[in-house]
C-alpha cells in the first residue's frame, strides 16, 4: 500500500513529460484531454508540506491568543485606507499565493474595526471565540463528512444528536424534544416559527398574529416578514417598569385579537433581551399560551446558558414550560459567531414542519435509529455543527463553563454595585443576568433636568470611553432616553477588565461634570 | 506589558490561597462570590499549552489526508456497536478530557457510513473538503470577528465582499448584482424565492405560482413550503428526453395558469440537475421569463462552477440571464460541506427582501461603504464563511480549480466512452457536465425485455461495487426505471479513481451476466 496519496500522484506524474507508461498506452485520451496544470498546482498539500502549513498556521493561532491581551478593543482608524488597499483588494489570481503571505493579509484585514475576541468588548452581545471550538471546525472540516441525514455519518451525527440531548435535559425537556443546530438564534427563531405555522395555523395564516414586547430582539419581526407574515401579524404587548412582558396584557391582547376575528398562536417570551438582559416572567406567560393557545417561543439567545448556574436557573425559572427555545451557543457558551441551536418540546412537530421528503437521488441512504438534520431545518447540506459545541464542552468540561458563566454574573454585580455609588450616573434596575445599563445624571452634568442634555452627556460619556480603546461599550434607547448599555459575556472579560471597565466610566463621568460645570455660565 | 493573557492570570491567582492583595483589599466581594474553580479549570490553553494542543491537531490532520486513498469510501458494518459506544456517547461530564483522547473518539465516530472526503465517493454529488479551508475556518473562529456587519469588522467584510463580486464576475452579472454566502444552496434558494415574491408578489402571494420540472431538486419544493406556499403553488413542466425543461411547455402551463388568475413569478433551471447533471436550456427560458414576466432562479449547486472552465462555459449559456443563481462551492470548489452562495442580479432587491430594519441595540454601528450581510440574507449573527472561501482562491490560485474542474469533466468523457462499451449495460445521454447514468441491459441479463429484471440486476450491480468499498456509486429512478449514478466532482476523484470505479463496473457486470444466464433454465 502506498503512502502517497491521490494529490501526491498527480505531482508525480507532473514532474514527467507525457505521463507514465500506462498512460501512454491505456489512457492516451484523457492525456491529451486533460490540461496539464493540475499536475503542477495541487488543490491541497500532503506530507510535509502539509505540516509546514499547519505550523504556520499553529504559529499564527496562537500568536492572535498571546497577543490579545495587549491589543485595543477597537481600531476606527484609517478603515477607508485599508478598504482602498489594492493589495487586500486583489481578486483571486489564476496562480496561488504563499500562505504567509495571505495570513498576514487577513490580520491586517481583521486589524481594523471592534476586535470581538478580546476581553474588553462589553458591548451588543459579546461573543467568544474558544480555541477548542476553531480546532473542532478544522478537524469537521478535514473530515468534511456529510451529517445532513445519518446513514452517511452515523457516528458523528451520534455526537451532534447527544449534545442536543444534553441541552434539552438541561432545560429540563420532555424526551420527546428534539433540536437542530442552527447558525444563530435568527435561523433557530425562523424555524421555530415555521413550526409553529404548521402545527397551529395549517390553512389560513395570514390571519394569524404573534405577540412581543418593544424589547424583543428584532429578529423575531425579520422571521416574520420573511415567512410572509403581514407587519401587522406583530403585536407589541407592555412591559411592566423594568422592560419585562405583563402577562395580563398579553392575554388582553389575545382575547382581543381573538374577538375580530384573527387567529393568535405565538409568543415570544425573552430569556435575557438584548436591551437589558431583563428575563420576562415565563411561568406566568406560559399560563396564558396554555390558556390562550398560544406556542411559547423563549428567546433564549442571549441569557439561555447561565442555566447552568444556579442563579440563573432561578432566574429562568419557567423556561422548562416553553414550546420551543431558542440558544446562542456562541454567546453563553464562547464559541464562536454562527453556533445557534433550536430546542422544540414536541420534537415531532419540528419534523413535520420541515421533512422534505424522499427524492429519488436519496433512495440509497435508509432509515437509522438516529435523526436526519435535514429533516429538521430548512438546510439538507450544511456544516458538522455538531463538532465545534461537542469538543470544547467534553475538552473543558461542564463545570468551566459553569464556572466562567457565575463569574459573569458576579463581575456584573460587581460592576452594578460600584457603578451605582457614581453619583454622576443613573442607574438601570440591577441586572437579571449580566447586563448593566446607566446613564448620565443631566442634573449632575447641566444643573438642570432636560432630557437632551442627559442624552447628549451620555453619549459623549460613551465616546469617550470607547475612544482609549481599551474596552467598549454600546449604547439602546430605553424610554426615548440613551442608555449606556455594559454586557459582560466574554470568556476573555475578567475581572481585571471589568474593573478597567468601571474605572474608565467613573473617571470620563467625572470629568463630564467638571466640563460641563466650567461651561455652565 | 505582561504577556500573560487574561485566562492565564486566572491560573496565576488560582494558584494563590485567596487571590492576590488587591483581590483581598479592594475586591473582596467578588473573591467570595466567585466559586474557584474557573482558576483550575480555564476555557482556553494559551502559550506552549495551545501550541501542544494545536500540534496534536496537526498531527491528525496529517494522519487523515495521508490516509484518505487506503481507506475504504463506505464502511457500515459494526454501526449499531458504535452507536451503543458508551465512551462515546457519554455526556459532557463536569471535569474535561485530554484532547487526543477526544480526537481518537471523534476518528472512530467517523470512521463508519460514507468517507465523503475519499476520492472513491462518485455517488450523490459528492463533496470536497480542501484541508485549506479547513484552515480558513480555524483562522476564522479564532479572530471571532463579527461579519454581519461590516462596522466591526471592514477588512473581513471587504474580503468576502469582493469573493461575491468575483463570483458575479464569473457570471456575468452586472455591478448592481449582490450576493451572500449562505451554508448551501438550500438557503440560498430559500432567500431567492423571498426575494422574488417580496419583489413581484408584495400582496397576494398565495395565489402565486413557481415552476419547476420533476428533475428540479427537492429543497425547491421544501424552500416553498417553508415559505408558506401551498402544494399546490409549484407546477411541475414537461422535459425533453435528456431531462431538460422544456420552454414551450413552460410558458403554456403559465398561460393557462394566468388564465385561471393565478399569478406565475417565478421558474427554477437547473444548471446541472442533480439526477443526471442535465443543463436546461437557460436562454430559451430566459425568454418565457421576459415575456411572462418571472424571476428565473438558477439552481447552479451542482454545475456552476463548471463556468470556470470553457467547456461548462459553453454548456451554462444563458445562466448570465438569471435574477438570481444559486451555488454550492462546497461542491464545485471542493470545500468542506456548508458553503452555499445566492448571486441576485438586482442586489437592492435582495436588501429590501432581507433587511431587518436599525434596532436601537445596534444603532451604534454607522453606515460604511460596504454590504452589512445582515441586510441580504436572514441571518444576523453568523459564521465569517467569506475566510473559507477567499483563502483557498488565493492560496492555490483560480487555475489550479479550473484545472480540476476541467479534469473532472475529462474523466466524465472517459468514465462515458469506456461504459459505452460494455455490452451488459444501456448508458443515458453522453454527460452535460461530470454526471453518467446507465443500467443493466435487461435483454443480457434475463434473455428478456422485463424493467423489473432489469431493475433488479441494476440493484445488484450497485450493490456489488459498492461492497468493495473502492469506490461508491449512487441510484436514482428516471422514467421508472432504477439508473446507477456516478458524479465525477471529488477533488481527490483522480484518473486512477475513475479507473477503479470502471473496472468495477465492467468485471460486475460481467459477473451478473454469467450469474443470471446460469439461473436462466
Amino acid at each position: 500500500v502506498s503512502h502517497r496519496n491521490d494529490i501526491d500522484d498527480h505531482q508525480q506524474r507532473g514532474r514527467r513529460s507525457g505521463g507514465t507508461h500506462a498512460d501512454r498506452t491505456n489512457r492516451q485520451k484523457f492525456v491529451v484531454l486533460t490540461e496539464p496544470a493540475l499536475r503542477r498546482r495541487p488543490l491541497e498539500p500532503v506530507g510535509d508540506e502539509l505540516r509546514k502549513a499547519l505550523l504556520i498556521v499553529t504559529d499564527y493561532v496562537c500568536a492572535v491568543v498571546d497577543q490579545l491581551p495587549m491589543q485595543s478593543v477597537t481600531d476606527f482608524g484609517g478603515v477607508q485606507k485599508l478598504l482602498a488597499d489594492t493589495v487586500l483588494r486583489r481578486m483571486p489570481q489564476e496562480d496561488g499565493r504563499p500562505l504567509g503571505e495571505l495570513i498576514e493579509l487577513i490580520d491586517r484585514a481583521a486589524a481594523k474595526g471592534i476586535n470581538t475576541a478580546n476581553g474588553g468588548l462589553f458591548g451588543f452581545v459579546p461573543g467568544g471565540g474558544l480555541v477548542s471550538a476553531g480546532i473542532a471546525d478544522l478537524i469537521a472540516d478535514v473530515l468534511n463528512r456529510f451529517t445532513g441525514q445519518s446513514t452517511p455519518a452515523p457516528g458523528l451525527v451520534a455526537l451532534e444528536t447527544d449534545i442536543l440531548r444534553w441541552m434539552s435535559e438541561l432545560f429540563c425537556l420532555p424526551t420527546e424534544a428534539r433540536g437542530i443546530l442552527t447558525t444563530g438564534t435568527s435561523m433557530a427563531t425562523l424555524s421555530a416559527l415555521i413550526t409553529a405555522r404548521t402545527s397551529l395555523l395549517p390553512n389560513d395564516f395570514l390571519r394569524g398574529v404573534m405577540y412581543v414586547t418593544n424589547q424583543t430582539h428584532a429578529h423575531v419581526a425579520k422571521a416574520a416578514r420573511l415567512l410572509g407574515f403581514l407587519p401587522e401579524a406583530v403585536r407589541i404587548v407592555g412591559c411592566d417598569e423594568r422592560q419585562r412582558m405583563d402577562p395580563g396584557a398579553l392575554h388582553a391582547a389575545v382575547v382581543a385579537d381573538k374577538a375580530k376575528g384573527l387567529l393568535p398562536f405565538f409568543v415570544v417570551a425573552s430569556a435575557g433581551t438584548t436591551n437589558t438582559g431583563a428575563v420576562d416572567p415565563m411561568s406566568a406567560i406560559a399560563d396564558v399560551a396554555v390558556i390562550d393557545g398560544l406556542w411559547m417561543h423563549v428567546d433564549a439567545a442571549y441569557g439561555g446558558f447561565f442555566q447552568l448556574t444556579n442563579r440563573g436557573k432561578q432566574r429562568l425559572r419557567g423556561v422548562e414550560l416553553a414550546d420551543s427555545i431558542a440558544l446562542d451557543p456562541h454567546k453563553g457558551l464562547f464559541l464562536p459567531f454562527g453556533t445557534g441551536c433550536l430546542l422544540v418540546r414536541n420534537g415531532q412537530l419540528l419534523r413535520e414542519a420541515h421533512s422534505g421528503g424522499d427524492p429519488d437521488y436519496l433512495q440509497d441512504l435508509q432509515g437509522s435509529p438516529l435523526p436526519d438534520f435535514s429533516d429538521y431545518g430548512p438546510e439538507l447540506t450544511r456544516d458538522f455543527r455538531g463538532l465545534r459545541v461537542w469538543l470544547p464542552l467534553h475538552l473543558h468540561g461542564v463545570e468551566a463553563f459553569r464556572s466562567a458563566l457565575n463569574e459573569k454574573l458576579d463581575l456584573a454585580q460587581l460592576a452594578y454595585e460600584k457603578l451605582s455609588a457614581v453619583s454622576e450616573l443613573i442607574m438601570l434596575e440591577p441586572p437579571d443576568l449580566s447586563i448593566i445599563g446607566f446613564r448620565m445624571n443631566s442634573q449632575a452634568v447641566a444643573g438642570g433636568h432636560d432630557t437632551a442634555a442627559g442624552d447628549e452627556a451620555t453619549a459623549e460619556l460613551l465616546r469617550r470611553i470607547n475612544a482609549e480603546g481599551r474596552v467598549m461599550l454600546s449604547s439602546t434607547r430605553l424610554s426615548g432616553r440613551l442608555v449606556v448599555r455594559m454586557c459582560v459575556l466574554h470568556h476573555r472579560a475578567d475581572e481585571a477588565k471589568v474593573e478597567e471597565a468601571i474605572d474608565a466610566i467613573q473617571r470620563h463621568a467625572a470629568d463630564l461634570r467638571l466640563d460641563q460645570f466650567a461651561a455652565t455660565p
